[in-house]
């Protein structure tokens, strides 16, 4: 039940870019669930990964090949994650580079891997020898809207989204693709998202653009708190344009950061959107904060309150529990008596307690769309933050409680 | 669906201290729901209250006045929190002690008030000035058992322990009630509780050995994370004995700080059995950490798992979820290759990655019973430490998404 998301109908195509997928077979509902993007020669690449402690196989591949030679394959897999898998995990990604390196004629350190799905099964790997030449033999540039389903583990809609640009003269596409839907609370990145541009940008200068991209739409989402061990976020420049490359502060820089800033939130929120078993978009806005950190620790205690999270499911305005939470954030010397709270605009909280216009009807009919925005001003400062969530419903249990079983 | 968990069919006495019940009025079940303790003059006092930001009403009244004067007696009433009730909440609670200290003839700041229940209503101060009187006639040394009844408002079952302990040739009595069920992540007591001993300790001994019965009980604790506005813990020690007062360091110390730490810890389990939606009973113990903070934050993170709770509902091993919620902990430089985790224990985790011996049907069998004990090796030091947590299950959803409505 994904909250005012629909599957994109077309997504643009990226020059220098061509994507396919194939089956790796074995599933009781035959779908594609292998993706092979090919990069032109030349391309700028800006990968981040996820920060936990544990990561799976495929991102200690990814970042011994990147930090060897720039990527020419980005190869997806979605049912298994390929994480917890010790010294046989290693191989077994390193064995799947190979075999595409073998079918496409490239080194085995110019093909990235990614996984997503159950964690501590090992990889089928002959699975990959039957499913990665086909891949191959399908590449092509209208390929994204097949990606954007090929990801896809628990998630009920395909996520992608296309912006364009005018580039001195030339219009440059910028297309993106993300899978994700539980264990969302990314700490660098999401789960998988690929974001392409044709326009050229040089290798460091696309590390910035990615970084503030990331950081304003991935790092501000959490759907259940869990950081996974496979998170990545890819964005890649191809040059294919023909555009000079885009400098930093100039007009282009700022049209072209704003595309991928507008692709990069998009993706974010329809992972929130398809958020397992969500109802409800949500976004936690902290207000009047006298640091970015403290307006975060505020907006994700918030965010992450199991019992703020099913009050919402129950379209009930229970304040108290977004006071109580928002009080337990670690914050030093919060002041209740400065605190505003705002449900879709209506004041609950004021002078220290509900406030004095506020009525149940009103906070009912707040509550009841399906679209949220839960202000909350500080009165400590002048910095403003939000994180994106969705609520805690009946179906978040049974996914995850049915999930492997 | 309480786990394991049975109402106390009986509470020792506690010499020193009287207990009454009575009705506020106004519930659809009529029961009773305000609670006096009674406790002789010079009875000693340790209490302890939440750290969240946004203290509730009773906790601020409370807190000035146990910094005045010894309390002589204790209200608490269940089902309205006096929280987020601003400045008519702390008039309100002094009203309340006010009509105690008018009933017992004793000084206003001498009464203590709590409060657990609905955050943000106003309290109806007038149900009380009809509750305090017939309290104060019911006063009587056997009244425990109403109490831990009367404090309830999610809780199932009654939470109430006694231990005795041999002091001196005397039989010293320690008896406790406790209520809690939902926001419960304790940062520094719990909901409420409150213990009594009729031996005599002096009061800032008595708060050293309330401070550790806390620490290894009511703080190891979570069933939501969500830490409430008016959690509290009170230890008194009444001296009617007549004992020598206890000193530190010697037997008589180590014994009765054990039969308080059984108390503690019993009413601690009891409200993680009763946790809203429990099905299961949940250790989860760090070992060979560095830190003792290490180790709580490991615990804490797998604990406050939504997918690691869910998967325990399911009885689903799903260890790929403990192991990449243990990774994104917070903790510097983890070593995957010397993580070991067992499941009742079954190891499941070893060498980076699935044990070799684990098999699914033992991890089945370990996941299907009630009482589950996750243990986690670190192999980084040898600090153990454990917090207590229950499932994650489709109750839980339901309880608090009807709570207020």
């Amino acid at each position: 039940m994904p909250v005012g998301l629909k599957a994109p109908v077309s997504l643009d195509p990226v020059a220098g870019v061509r994507v396919a997928t194939a089956a790796l077979g074995g599933r009781s509902k035959p779908r594609d669930d292998l993706t092979l993007f090919e990069l032109a020669p030349g391309t700028s690449c800006a990968a981040t990964f996820t920060r936990n402690a544990f990561r799976a196989a495929p991102v200690t591949v990814a970042r011994e090949h990147l930090a060897r030679t720039a990527p020419r394959y980005l190869l997806v897999n979605a049912g298994n994650a390929n994480a917890g898998t010790g010294a046989r995990g290693i191989e077994d990604a390193r064995r799947c580079c190979a075999i595409v390196a073998e079918a496409a004629g490239v080194p085995v350190e110019s093909v990235v891997p990614f996984s997503t799905g159950v964690i501590g099964e090992p990889l089928s790997v002959d699975r990959f020898e039957h499913a990665i030449p086909v891949a191959v033999g399908r590449l092509n540039e209208a390929g994204w809207l097949d990606a954007a389903a090929a990801n896809a583990t628990t998630d009920i809609v395909p996520k992608g989204a296309s912006r364009s640009v005018e580039l001195g003269g030339r219009t440059a596409a910028v297309t993106g693709v993300a899978k994700g839907s539980g264990m969302i609370r990314p700490d660098m990145a999401t789960m998988l998202a690929f974001i392409a541009t044709d326009a050229a940008v040089a290798p460091d200068e696309l590390r910035s653009m990615a970084g503030d991209a990331v950081e304003a739409s991935f790092n501000r989402i959490t759907v259940d708190g869990d950081t996974s061990t496979n998170d990545a976020c890819v964005v890649v420049a191809t040059g294919a344009l023909g555009n000079a490359p885009v400098r930093p502060g100039s007009a282009d820089w700022l049209a072209l950061s704003e595309a991928v800033d507008d692709v990069a939130r998009e993706l974010a929120h329809a992972i929130v959107r398809d958020g397992e078993g969500a109802t409800k978009f949500v976004t936690v806005q902290v207000e009047e904060g006298s640091s970015r950190s403290e307006c975060l620790a505020v907006a994700y205690t918030v965010a992450h309150s199991p019992l703020v999270k099913t009050a919402l499911y129950a379209s009930d305005a229970n304040w108290g529990r977004i006071l109580a939470a928002a009080g337990r954030a670690g914050v030093a010397d919060l002041d209740l008596s400065r605190l505003r709270i705002w449900l879709n605009g209506v004041c609950i909280v004021r002078g220290g307690g509900r406030d004095a216009d506020y009525t149940e009807a009103a906070g009912a009919e707040a509550v009841s769309r399906d679209e949220i925005v839960i202000r909350i001003a500080l009165g400590r400062g002048q910095v403003t933050d939000r994180v994106w969530t969705c609520d805690f419903s009946h179906q978040y249990v049974t996914i995850n409680a049915e999930y492997r079983t």
